[in-house]
Formats: C-alpha cells, sequence, structure tokens
C-alpha cells in the first residue's frame, strides 16, 4: 500500500512516495516535478497535471498527504502554489483517494519533534526516518516525504 | 467557435459560453457551478473538474478566458478561488484551449467603460451586449459573460 506526500508548488512541486508494510515505511519514489518558468501559467499547470496523473498511475496510492497552502510574503508565488494544489488534489479525489492536508508546523512538529524545525533538521529527520544514504534534495522533495510522513503517523496507516 | 468564460469561485463558478459568428456574440450557456460547502475541498474540486469538463466536451470552446484571481480580505476565499481557478486552466489547457487571464479592472472597463464599474452596472451592460431579456442572475454568471466579451473585445476574435 501507498501512501504519497507533496509539497505543492507550480516551479517545484516535490513527491514522495511511501511504501507501508511490515516493518517502517521506505521510500518507493522521491523527487521533484518541475515546470519551466518561461511557459505561461496554465500550461505550467497542465504538465504538473500530467505528471501527477503518471505518479497516481503507477503506485495507486491510497492516501495523498498535502502540504496546505500559507499565505507568504509573495502574493504571486502563493498564488501559484494555491492553483498548483487544486490541480493536485483535484485529481487525486477524483481518482477516489483519500486527501488529507497538512499545516507546515504539523509537519514539522509530527517528524522533527517542534512546529519551529528549519529545513536541515526536517531533512536530516526524512533521512533517519526513511534510511535514505542522504539527505533528500532539494527540499522540496524532503518536504513532500515530511508530510507523508506526517500522514503515517497521524492517520495510524500503520496501525 | 465558442468563448468559454469563467469567473472562478469553489461555491458558485459563473460561465458563460459565447457563440461567435455573424454578428454580436449571443450567449449559448449562462450560469453557475456550484459545489457543497460541506464537501471536503478535495472532493469539491473533483467535482467543478467534472462540471468543467462537461463545458468543455459540449463546446469546445477555442479560447477559455478566466477572471484573475486577486487577493482579498477573506484569505481562506482566496485560496478556494486560486484552487479553482488551477482546475479550471489546467483543464482547459490540457485540452489545447488558448486561455487568457483577465483582471477584474480590465473586465470592468471593457464591458462598462470604467474600471470601478459596480456589480449592477456590469450586470446590465452584459444584458445589452448580450441582448438578454434580463440582467444576469446570480452575479457570478454576469461576471463571468463580462470576461467572455472582454476576450472578445481584446483579442479581436470578431475580426
Amino acid at each position: 500500500m501507498f501512501v504519497l506526500g507533496v509539497d505543492p508548488g507550480l516551479s517545484r512541486c516535490g513527491y514522495c512516495v511511501l511504501r507501508i508494510g511490515d516493518g517502517a515505511p521506505r521510500a518507493a519514489a522521491l523527487g521533484v516535478m518541475r515546470t519551466d518558468p518561461d511557459m505561461d501559467v496554465p500550461r505550467r499547470l497542465a504538465e504538473l497535471r500530467d505528471d501527477f496523473r503518471g505518479l497516481l498511475d503507477e503506485f495507486e496510492p491510497r492516501s495523498v498527504a498535502v502540504e496546505r497552502v500559507l499565505f507568504q510574503v509573495n502574493v504571486r508565488t502563493a498564488m501559484g502554489v494555491g492553483q498548483a494544489s487544486g490541480v493536485l488534489m483535484a485529481e487525486a479525489a477524483a481518482r477516489g483517494a483519500e486527501v488529507v492536508e497538512y499545516s507546515p508546523n504539523q509537519v514539522k512538529d509530527a517528524v522533527a519533534g517542534h512546529g519551529d524545525a528549519d529545513k536541515e533538521q526536517v531533512q536530516k529527520m526524512v533521512q533517519i526516518l526513511l534510511d535514505l544514504p542522504a539527505p533528500p534534495h532539494p527540499p522540496d522533495a524532503a518536504d513532500a516525504a515530511a508530510v507523508a510522513l506526517t500522514h503515517v503517523a497521524m492517520s495510524g496507516v500503520l496501525r
């Protein structure tokens, strides 16, 4: 059974597929979907949608955990992130997956033990929890792994 | 040939399909797609996606004009509007439609002649321009018609 975590974004969208079985969760896929900033936004959203569909086709995750979009200093970035998250959530829900959002603080708290953990601490904890040879890069991939791990911890999916 | 205008929203998403041929544009479809506020956001986005696909299937619009999301006082509403607009733009772009965004001020200026026109003025002008028996209700439907008319005016699609 698979859980898919995503850190939504238009330029870089982190994803992590966790394989849930006996023992600790392990990363079956981990990376970043990118779109070209020189393309127009609708086409970038359509590309992101197609890449995300590829993940849903391959792993058929039972649950999709999404890092909740907060309003940031950069309004333009926040809107792109919101649009990307809408596309991802609609696709996952249409497939019948459970879709759950977690706030950045919930994720940091679940993975690193406190809500004000920095990016390096999250990357390091993801490395340890998933028994990876190195901290995942870029941070978007680590954040996606962290939100997937948060869902595993908070939903009791292992029980 | 059809132009589809949308005023994105999660609770109410206005749409207007304009038939472009000889003479003035006429409304081939005009209304509002609604989702249930008691459902969770991912499922609402999936429903909106399916309703929107129905419009794309029926009319195969060459162009889709979208009212650009601005940040509003209500952050929660703005995020829902952003997520909805992302879903619509991705679907339309994936079909190969031209997707163009217009700001609320561009729309008011194009339809009512000045950027600070109020909702009633926009509804009245839409009624006149599309030769409707009454101003379109609710305002979301009128706004969708206005953004479609803006695209017709600004893209020179009639020429």
